[in-house]
């Protein structure tokens, strides 16, 4: 059909449900783009955590239509110079602070098609507030963009995008815990294709050990530690059967964990 | 008018909000389906629980249009040997895991229509993970389904669904709690029906005791307990007006609460 | 165009997300208008708390289109004599128990157009329970006004609408913290046009002060502590840049803060 698709805006913040700033933001979006289709990401972003943002937006954006505006208020620089912009790509069209946010999207392999600076006011609320800019700012430009403004109207090019201070790469002897999920689970910074020999891989947490790696945590007992390739993006992760890792083995996002073959 | 009516999707989960998961599969969904009104039922099943996830969805499906697809994600089983399935009844579309967690809606009176299990590849994303079967089979399902693919396409028939281990039923003697909401109402496995002397019957609770069955917590004094007729299909609350029954008298789903007439 | 604009629904409930009432309460709506659009607010109100509500949705409503209705759901006296009003206003329609929820926007400025109790059986479930009129009663008022039934359908005028206790004006000595937000800012009954001497001012709180008004937290350095013009209506914030204030001074909701001018 030669209709255009039904614009669609994804939302992830540090907000929470609580206050209703994202309701706020929602209700700007929907004046501007009455049609848009509103898809929440997550507002659980623990506060001002851009690792974290940065994650869960890398783990879920090619899981969208390509034309899907991404609009990520975590934003710690609100009020300071830091830019505004929205990114461009053949995998999304991504709307927030320059901040380092868009970092592991961006080196996941998209091309970057174009970039802005978020500095028309025609597209912003009339009365700009130094401290949301979700609001003012982000939620106006990504309703306009899926609208169909084209990106130059709503600022001029934006290059050097600042990265996030990247988290270490695994080594041969040990990797690090960069997500925890809701079950506990412990998603490393290795992937399947890092693994050399599935079934010697040792993970040694304090005094104990998860032996080799596994299809999925169904492969043991209930009650029992394995580690798997996870369905992010061939991580790997380190799960207890119905039960919590992060608990079991005392561990935090940025720990690491000993790798060694037997 | 004869046009289609929306296609509803319900999402119901333990994934909680915080990491994503269920914004992934928003995505998913929208993907296949782009005019698909989403609804949340809840995403705060406490992990892997069965019996709580299959009393929301017993409490709400009958207040959605019945062409509706209900997606239920608390999937202990992912990766293991259970079927993925999907259930058309008179009042509504059921899609999740062969684990139970349909039970009591299937018990309370629907006549199932037609049953698949969920095999057919062409309907589920092209990898399939062992852990993720929200994003990967069901949010596909689901969305294909409410898209207008008839279910004989999604795999083959589906019988002897798996049940729940039930509840036990109410004796003279006792009820169970079954439920407990936000507020600390305490939900009872006893209805209106099974209650003979609405006006003499006594629920004793260590050595507290709640009189009769009243219509509203809004009979009694504030701090109060009372014994009521609930909103949910004529099923027996205890609450404190204004408080939290749950706090007030130490229980917990499963406890037992003592029934006796004066 | 001519169309009419899309239904716009908001909802702001203490119900939290956990049990499904939300959810009960979209299906609800849906059913009778399946166009609507569906907004959450929050449904993280603490339960039963008033001024929380009536603060969330005054902070919001105005960036809503104006034929949104909005419905809210903060009851402790269902089942009771308090009414059910809907009222008309050139800012929006409000939906919900007459308890004083709608005071704040009321007094901010709005033309009640018209407003009514809504008693007409017609448009509400047929069913009435005592104890969930957001399902039975106020989701089915706004479907039905959202779809285009006229307020002197759903019921008679209401008049002498309930006020909510109001917080305590600011004098020149001291104001109130009436809010506090998920980053722990802290929201004052103080209004910039209320501060005579922005770069005298002090706060006071216990052997701390916090010195004059600023634009934004970004004006000082990460951990100190900050007055500046925050993003809501002119209300003065009290913010800890990328900490917390309600941390760093023990403070909740109706303390009270010292003034004075140096």
């Amino acid at each position: 059909m030669a209709k255009n698709p039904t614009p669609i805006i994804s939302l992830t913040t540090d907000f929470g449900e609580q206050d209703g700033y994202v309701g706020i933001m929602r209700g700007v979006i929907l004046t501007i783009c009455p049609d848009a289709t509103l898809i929440d990401l997550t507002h659980a972003i623990a506060p001002q955590n851009l690792p974290a943002a940065a994650f869960v937006l890398y783990q879920s954006f090619d899981y969208f239509p390509p034309h899907t505006v991404h609009c990520v208020v975590v934003d710690p620089g609100v009020g300071s110079q830091r830019r505004a912009v929205a990114i461009r790509t053949g995998g999304g069209i991504f709307v927030g602070p320059d901040n380092g946010v868009f970092s592991l999207v961006l080196n996941s392999g998209l091309n970057v098609l174009e970039a802005v600076t978020l500095t028309n006011p025609r597209y912003q609320l009339k009365n700009v507030s130094h401290t949301f800019h979700g609001r003012d700012i982000f939620a106006p430009a990504a309703a306009h963009i899926a609208a169909g403004i084209p990106l130059p109207e709503l600022g001029s090019p934006a290059t050097n995008l600042v990265p996030l201070e990247s988290a270490a790469s695994p080594t041969a002897d040990q990797c690090q815990v960069i997500h925890i999920d809701r079950f506990g689970n412990l998603f490393l910074n290795l992937t399947a294709s890092q693994v050399t020999a599935p079934d010697k891989i040792v993970f040694t947490i304090g005094d104990q050990e998860v032996r080799r790696l596994h299809n999925t945590f169904a492969d043991v007992d209930e009650g029992q530690a394995v580690a798997y390739v996870g369905s992010t993006k061939q991580h790997v992760e380190i799960a207890v059967r119905n039960g919590n890792a992060a608990d079991r083995f005392s561990l935090k996002v940025g720990d690491t964990i000993r790798i060694s073959n037997r």
